[in-house]
C-alpha cells in the first residue's frame, strides 16, 4: 500500500503534516482547504469539486465538529480516510477504509514542527491501513503507537491536563508577576526547570511546595493574598487540596 | 564588604548555594546543620555553639516557619543575617543587619544546580548589603533584581501556580494516562514542546485546547469520563472556565 496522499485542512496540525510530509518524501499530491491560497509548499490547492484518483489517502485535518460533514466531499467509497482527532471515535468516518492518525502534540503556527519522538496514535480494523499508517508515522520521525477510540479518547484528557491546563497555570503566573511590577519573563526559567525535571524524575517526584509539604501557613497567606479574585482562590485551595491527598495522604 | 559566609541549612536551597559559592571562590566558611556529616563539599560543619566571627555573614537555608526560631542561635549583633524565603518578610529577622537572598527556582537534591539565569530576589535596608547581594548573585552568574517583602510575596504566589501547580497539572496527567493503559513516559514530548513554546510566544499566546476554542461538545466528554473522580471533573471545570473566560470573555 503506498496510496497518494491529500490534506484536507490547513491549520495547525493539517500544516504540520504537511511540512512533515514533504520533507520526508510521502507523496502528497494535493490540499483542500478554505483559504485562498493556490499552492502550499509547492502542493497544489484543489477544489472541492475535484474528487480525489481512487485508492488515495485523504486525511482530514479538521476540527472536530466538522469531520462528519467534510467526509461528506469525499464520499467515494474507494479512498481511505483518515482523521486526526483525539476525541472523536473511529466510527465517526463512514468509510470500509478509515483511519486515526493521532499525534500527540500541541502545533503552533509559524513554529517550525519538530516531528521528532511525537508520539502518534494510530487505528484502524484494516490491517494492511493500520501497517500503512505506522509506517506513516515512522516516514516522518514520529513515534507510532496503536490504540483504539478508547484509549485515545483517555489520552487526549490527559494532555489536556499536561498542556492546556498546565498552559493555564503559566498564564495566571505570568499575570500574577505582572501584577506585581515584575517582567513576566522572570519566571522563564523557573517554567523551562519545572518541565527539565521531568527528564530525571516523574511529576510526583518532582512535586515541591507549601501543599506538597503541608505548610498551612504560607498556603493561608496567598489564600489571603488572592481574596481580590475568587476563581483564583478557589483553584489554589482546590490544587491544593489534590496535592495535598496526594502526597500527603 | 567581602564577608566570610556561612550556610545554615543543607536542605534543597542550602545545598544549591553551598555548591555555586564553593565553585565560584566564595569564602564560605562554615556550615551549620542538623545532618551528622563533618563536611560538604570541603567545608566544616560547625556546632551551634560555635558562633561565626563579627562581620561574618549568616545565610539561613531553612523552612519559613523556623527562620525566627534559628535566627536566635546567631544573636550577635554584628553578624549580617540572611533568610531565602519567598513568603516571608525581610521583617522576620530581628538583626540591625539583615536582607533577603531569594532564588525564584526549583531545587532537587541530587540533580546539579544550575545558577545560569536564576533570577535571584534581593531585598535589605542597608546599602551597602543590598550591593553585595546583587555581586553575590552574579558571582553565581545567576540573574538579581531588587524587590521588596511585598513584590517577593507576590511572585512567590506566581511561582507556585508556574511550577507547583503546572507540575500537579503533569502528575494529573501521567496518573490518566496510565489508567489508559499507556506508559506515561508517552506524554514527555508534549510537556517538553508545552514549556518550550514559551521561548516564543506568551502563555497566553500559546494556549490551545477546546476550553480556548469554546468546544462543549468534547468539554462535555471530557467531563462526563472524568465522572467517578469529582476533583477533578471539578477542576476541569474550573480550569476550562477560567481559559474561557480569559480568551473568549
Amino acid at each position: 500500500m503506498n496510496p497518494d496522499i491529500y490534506i484536507c485542512g490547513t491549520g495547525n496540525v493539517g500544516t504540520a503534516l504537511l511540512e512533515a510530509f514533504v520533507l520526508n518524501g510521502l507523496p502528497v499530491k494535493g490540499i483542500y482547504s478554505s483559504s485562498k491560497a493556490n499552492f502550499y509548499l509547492g502542493i497544489p490547492v484543489k477544489d472541492y469539486k475535484e474528487v480525489p484518483p481512487p485508492d488515495s489517502m485523504v486525511i482530514l485535518a479538521v476540527p472536530d465538529d466538522v469531520i462528519r460533514l467534510v467526509e461528506k466531499f469525499f464520499h467515494h467509497p474507494d479512498l481511505h480516510l483518515i482523521h486526526c482527532s483525539g476525541s472523536v471515535g473511529l466510527d465517526a468516518l463512514t468509510h470500509r477504509s478509515r483511519g486515526v492518525f493521532y499525534p500527540l502534540q500541541t502545533w503552533t503556527r509559524n513554529i517550525a514542527s519538530n516531528w521528532a519522538h511525537v508520539p502518534v496514535l494510530v487505528e484502524s480494523e484494516d490491517e494492511s491501513l493500520q501497517a500503512y499508517l505506522m509506517q506513516m508515522a515512522q516516514s516522518i520521525h514520529a513515534n507510532p503507537t496503536a490504540a483504539n477510540s478508547e484509549q485515545r479518547k483517555a489520552l487526549h484528557i490527559a494532555a489536556v491536563f499536561a498542556n492546556n491546563f498546565g498552559n493555564a497555570m503559566f498564564t495566571i503566573a505570568f499575570e500574577l508577576a505582572q501584577k506585581a511590577g515584575f517582567d513576566p519573563e522572570i519566571l522563564k526559567p523557573l517554567i523551562a526547570k519545572t518541565a527539565d525535571k521531568l527528564h530525571t524524575l516523574s511529576p510526583a517526584e518532582a512535586q515541591t511546595g507549601p501543599a506538597k509539604r503541608g505548610d498551612e501557613k504560607v498556603m493561608q497567606q496567598h489564600l489571603e493574598a488572592l481574596q481580590n479574585d475568587p476563581v483564583l482562590q478557589k483553584m489554589y485551595q482546590d490544587i491544593s487540596d489534590w496535592i495535598g491527598r496526594k502526597h500527603r495522604g
